[in-house]
């Protein structure tokens, strides 16, 4: 193909750059007006919640600024809503960072459904694959030599590409898939969303003992306790998932490369760009590696390119900045330092207000940060202790929306909160936590 | 939350603007280098053809540039990809508009899972919302009023968006899905996949006569064939699916605004941008649409942000210029003229041949173009005829990958050829079907 490659195109770009300036400092500007929002939550907001966050939302939405509807209510009036793990805590960093990680796409670019047809996952972009392996050499969690990189649309879809893979084709029942309690809440309502004939959800993996072939769900650090896991079903028969989304540096030390048959990872919960959907999984098995490619390719003919050519620059950024003469303001110093602090946080809160418990996790040494820490995990599970049965309708009546035991398969008494919301709604919180009194 | 907004990180764009200037012209210089490969098709390439695309992309890649290969090979060695509707045809087009739909996303935006919390559609980017509006409003092809829009990653998941739910949830065994023959090949792929309880493939829609509720797509214009559809299943129980991909001026005259239950769009096939993974939904129902975000929100937990963002883009600089002084290079103006050439060419070629045939479409008035004109697909949809009974077979044999009949419910003497791939690759082909002979 013929390219025009004229002085005149050389001369736009240039033009093109003028008019960047222009756009680039009203976006600055105009962030300060466009964040400030609550949100209602997704997955387990049940409908008192979220009519409650929503009427909160709205109010905010036609009351401009916002800024001023804060001061108005006053903080303690505010819900807090850390339901869900939206990692907005991140943006303060990446906002120091902006002018390195900015991405430009021209619209002539990216525009086939391939990035590089000569590999087994033809949709994924080579700088992004690149940088994947880079970023796991750097920090050492995760082993990528005899690896297939697949990239999904965020683990989520990952996670359902490897159901799909790993599902016996000819067994006449559906496999069964189990984790140990307490569970990622959205296990279950992923498994049997469409009722497969492959694969059904069979719950506690503990209480698990039926012969045959099972998938076994190993999210280590686990979300929502944060504790390291192993698989815990003792059959000959298992096919292991490891969801590896939170073992990085800022959630947990890393003690090894994590060698694993099934490694999933998400940018939602290591860079926090949760609205890049991006995620991969590195596989061992070159016939795993493809079915989950077919899946990914049915379910969605691929996955964004936009968003893996972001990835790959965020990505990029964090490895060179871990690497080079800047390390102490590299992104896992940073966010290693912002979870010490809320966990510190938290846990004086916790002790003030003497109606909740948290655990203790054991120190460990960390061989990145070449320091010996407790894991600081991107959630808090909580127990009410006392009489208090249902916690996340205790909490919801001191507008703080957290999601309750029941949804990962335990007690109600306990409650996950998202540990990665924006500083003033994570400070609003801590202070409302440390007064509620039975 | 508050900004650091010093003088110092407005400074800091000033710097990274000149760095885009160097990384624009770069991209530009190493445009020519990369898009020049073959490609494997997807969702149907056999073994057989993969092995043969596969070989030469291979041998494309490991010698450098590009084109000394296919100087050497000469153009009628070439394996011609067609199997696959890749939209790259479109790139001419925006390479040349570049300055005008390039985006520029720094590192810190859009990093929530959320979009709009007081929208049904949480995930869906207000910008983008409010640019599909406008484009329906310019071309006239869709209602937009009270319709609920779903965005997706592209329209395939928002196919599977739909069947969930559409799907009674009570009913003792899957609803039956249909679509009358020829109809889009992954529609039994996509329906099937997980062995769903919910709903089941149940073939061609002119020989269904279950009692009871049923699904039936509508794919207008159709894929493969390109004619205009209705739905043919005379029940009474009968929910509608109109996938509206190809219902856009290059392809088809616009005779008046499609108003449909459940209208499903791409940006893949109406502005070529494939690799986003962009599609989107009109939907009448609240209900449906509630039921549509849950199976997006299970399944990716959204869609990209950033490719809404240049979606957004791309579709605001089609309806300025389309409405704007420069109308004649409008976006529908080129492709519209492209297509009508290519199908020119298309036609020749096949009388030439004489060994093939291909459909007449009736002309009509388009609304948009304000001229008459027959249907142009973006497929062609061509019998072998005599006595060649495999024209998939007898095309590969002459180094033309396309998709046979069996795949769309139909007779293995039709073939469907893709007619927006690149130039070069177009012209080769034309001129490659034109000299063969029985």
């Amino acid at each position: 193909m013929a390219y025009i490659l004229s002085v005149f195109a050389v001369r736009n770009l240039l033009v093109l750059s003028l008019a960047l300036n222009v756009s680039l400092i009203l976006r600055v500007l105009l962030l300060h007006d466009s964040q400030d929002g609550s949100f209602n939550g997704f997955f387990f907001a049940e409908q008192k919640e979220e009519a409650l966050a929503t009427k909160i939302t709205r109010l905010s939405s036609s009351v401009a600024p916002s800024s001023s509807l804060t001061m108005a209510q006053g903080d303690e009036d505010r819900v807090i809503n850390l339901d869900h793990g939206d990692p907005t805590m991140y943006e303060s960093y990446w906002q120091k960072k902006g002018d390195e990680t900015t991405v430009v796409i021209p619209g002539w670019q990216f525009m086939s459904y391939f990035s590089d047809a000569t590999r087994l996952c033809w949709f994924l972009e080579p700088e992004f694959a690149k940088q994947i392996v880079r970023l796991h050499n750097v920090v050492g969690n995760a082993v990528t030599e005899n690896r297939h990189i697949v990239v999904g649309t965020g683990s989520t879809q990952l996670f359902q590409a490897a159901l799909y893979a790993l599902s016996p084709c000819a067994e006449a029942e559906p496999i069964s898939v189990v984790s140990a309690a307490p569970y990622y809440s959205s296990y279950p309502l992923i498994t049997d969303c469409l009722k497969s004939r492959l694969y059904k959800w069979a719950g506690d993996a503990r209480s698990f003992s039926k012969n045959g072939p099972y998938i076994e769900l190993v999210t280590s650090p686990n979300n929502p306790d944060g504790f390291a896991r192993r698989s815990v079903v003792n059959g000959s028969e298992g096919i292991l998932i490891h969801d590896l989304a939170y073992y990085w540096p800022q959630y947990t030390p890393i003690s090894s490369p994590a060698n694993y048959d099934l490694m999933l990872f998400t940018v939602s919960k290591s860079t926090g760009h949760a609205g890049m959907r991006i995620g991969w999984a590195l596989v061992k098995d070159e016939d795993v590696a493809r079915k989950m490619t077919k899946y990914i390719e049915i379910n969605t003919i691929g996955v964004s390119k936009d968003s893996q050519v972001r990835a790959a620059k965020v990505l990029k950024v964090i490895s060179d900045n871990s690497e080079g003469p800047n390390e102490g303001d590299s992104f896992f110093e940073f966010s290693y330092r912002v979870m010490a602090k809320r966990w510190k946080q938290l846990r004086e809160a916790v002790q003030q207000s003497g109606l909740f418990s948290v655990s203790d996790f054991p120190p460990q040494l960390c061989m990145f940060l070449n320091r010996v820490f407790e894991p600081q995990p991107a959630f808090a599970w909580i127990k009410c202790e006392g009489d208090i049965e249902d916690c996340e309708s205790f909490l919801r009546g001191k507008k703080i929306l957290t999601r309750g035991g029941k949804h990962f398969g335990v007690n109600p008494k306990y409650v996950r909160i998202s540990m990665l919301d924006r500083d003033k709604n994570y400070e609003t919180f801590v202070r409302r936590l440390s007064t509620i009194r039975s």
